[in-house]
């Protein structure tokens, strides 16, 4: 357990911690192959540190989210929506209005994505149309259609970020290390994209 | 001053309390023309609860930078500088490697951007790459170059939206309002296009 924590770089109290939460398997001391048996535990870990530390999720928020990654390590799909499924902003939001929503299902069915019915971000994003139009500003979904056109080919470049491993837990921790931690990034990215932008159009 | 908190929403408590705090000109109430003063007055006050209550910013933030909007109404440029300035995200965060900050420093030369030197957005992506690699991701400045692409065609999208008035207040306020309310669009727009994406892949 020692060599597991130095090389995870978690402490052993915490990895005692997951072990009696359930969110690590109980390792046999006597096992042969101490080195494999450490690697899944590490590799396993990691994710672990990725849901808690970078996504933020509660222990048994992490618990649940690992136990559909185990029943899913073959569907890579059914896989990732369970690591990236949760909403990803979590501000006070306005309840958005029936027409926001409608213009959502508009904006999805224009582009002809599949995604579920549900989907949280489908919320958040009928949340902030409404919130704009409070502020008096009109966005419909038609103003949202090259938004996501860009949207799509940044997933695209997303999920060529996961191609590099065919190992089911690193996938599932590069998932959500790359798709939380990126977001300040691309934010970034905009930001200085739009200080270009505004030096181009409207500077000396 | 109760019609002016009519039409813009905002009490009259809060008008006063910005009028005592500087954030909105005091009125003569003996105007000839009421109409066209109060028309002033409600654009401000659309940008402070612009600035305090989308934004975030304090009454004495906000202050600083109406008085730097005033300033340079004639200079676009300049005045989206000081409305979208300060830092979009405000995470605990890695105190970025030396590495890192270099690495910021060539993919906005790659990029040719004209960003000052010291953009809190530049700060914000450096100390990111020194997380992921805490945690064993390697993104490196070449990875985020097809990003920094996307992220160009999204800023000329924003400024786009911007060329609907000549008005330098609105143009101020709508530059608040799209760049922080538009983020969590475009982060749940890159969440669902990877389910989408995801479901092309991988998906039955």
């Amino acid at each position: 357990m020692s060599e597991l924590s130095r090389s995870s770089g978690v402490p052993v109290a915490t990895i005692k911690y997951y072990l009696r939460e359930g969110l690590l398997p109980q390792g046999e001391a006597t096992a042969v192959n101490q080195a494999d048996y450490s690697e899944l535990h590490l590799r396993r870990l990691r994710l672990i540190r990725a849901l808690v530390g970078v996504r933020g999720l509660s222990v048994s928020g992490a618990k649940e989210v690992l136990a559909g990654v185990s029943a899913h390590v073959s569907d890579m799909h059914q896989m990732l929506g369970i690591v990236l499924g949760a909403r990803p902003v979590d501000k006070a939001a306005a309840k958005p209005s029936r027409t926001a929503v409608d213009e959502v299902d508009e904006l999805v069915k224009a582009v002809d994505w599949q995604v579920s019915d549900h989907a949280p971000a489908k919320q958040v994003i009928a949340e902030t149309l409404t919130t704009l139009r409070s502020l008096g500003v009109d966005v419909d979904w038609q103003t949202l259609l090259p938004y996501a056109e860009l949207a799509r080919r940044t997933a695209t470049l997303d999920l060529d970020q996961l191609q590099d491993t065919d190992d089911p837990l690193d996938r599932a921790e590069r998932a959500v290390v790359l798709t939380v931690l990126l977001e300040p990034v691309l934010l970034s990215l905009r930001r200085l994209a739009q200080e270009n932008e505004s030096a181009r159009r409207y500077g000396a």
